[in-house]
């Protein structure tokens, strides 16, 4: 039974092409022997965003602070804190920050995504 | 790609035996065709639990809004809003509100739990 102050797990930057002023933690992952999926938490600085993308997983997001867009195939979405969002496999999305404030958001995804 | 406000999703009492005070709102669910897990909010009015029980599936948990405990074959831990716990499968757990405001948690499980 793991109990984690979220803020203080390692926060590292995601690296990917595409993606502006963006860190990720590994809330609940392999190596709390989860054995489905995982829990990721996001941070956007103010103009940050993730790549504009599609892939062979779905995403299941909660914001919990902040406000933003998310990008898709039908054009930009207003999110804000207390917003959830499913995002079905194959679907084109980004998430970004259009607010003054970090944009944070909960984002889980299955054990065996890339 | 399906964007609710969590607080208007419908919430619903849990009616198990050894529930006090407890609603779930299913977040994001077979209704929006996630395939995998699902992402459900509990809210535990103060003086609230959920069952103490143990079962074959995993939770992730992200403490929203309050305090309380989780209950486990160790005892009692403390829980509060930033939090995030992992709770194996078959692991004795109770969560329990014993703050003065409401306690709100994200639970995800597998989609085929019972």
């Amino acid at each position: 039974m793991n109990i984690k102050v979220a803020e203080k797990v390692t926060a590292r930057r995601v690296q990917m092409d595409g993606a502006a002023d963006v860190s990720m933690r590994m809330l609940i992952g392999p190596d709390d022997g989860a054995p489905n999926f995982n829990m990721r938490m996001f941070e956007l600085a103010p103009g940050g965003h993730t790549p504009l993308h599609r892939h062979a997983w779905e995403h299941e997001v909660y914001i919990l602070a902040g406000s933003g867009t998310l990008r898709t195939e039908d054009g930009d979405r207003p999110i804000a804190a207390g917003n959830c969002v499913f995002v079905p496999c194959e679907d084109l999305h980004q998430f970004a920050n259009t607010g003054g404030a970090t944009l944070r958001f909960l984002c889980l995804v299955p054990s065996d995504s890339a």
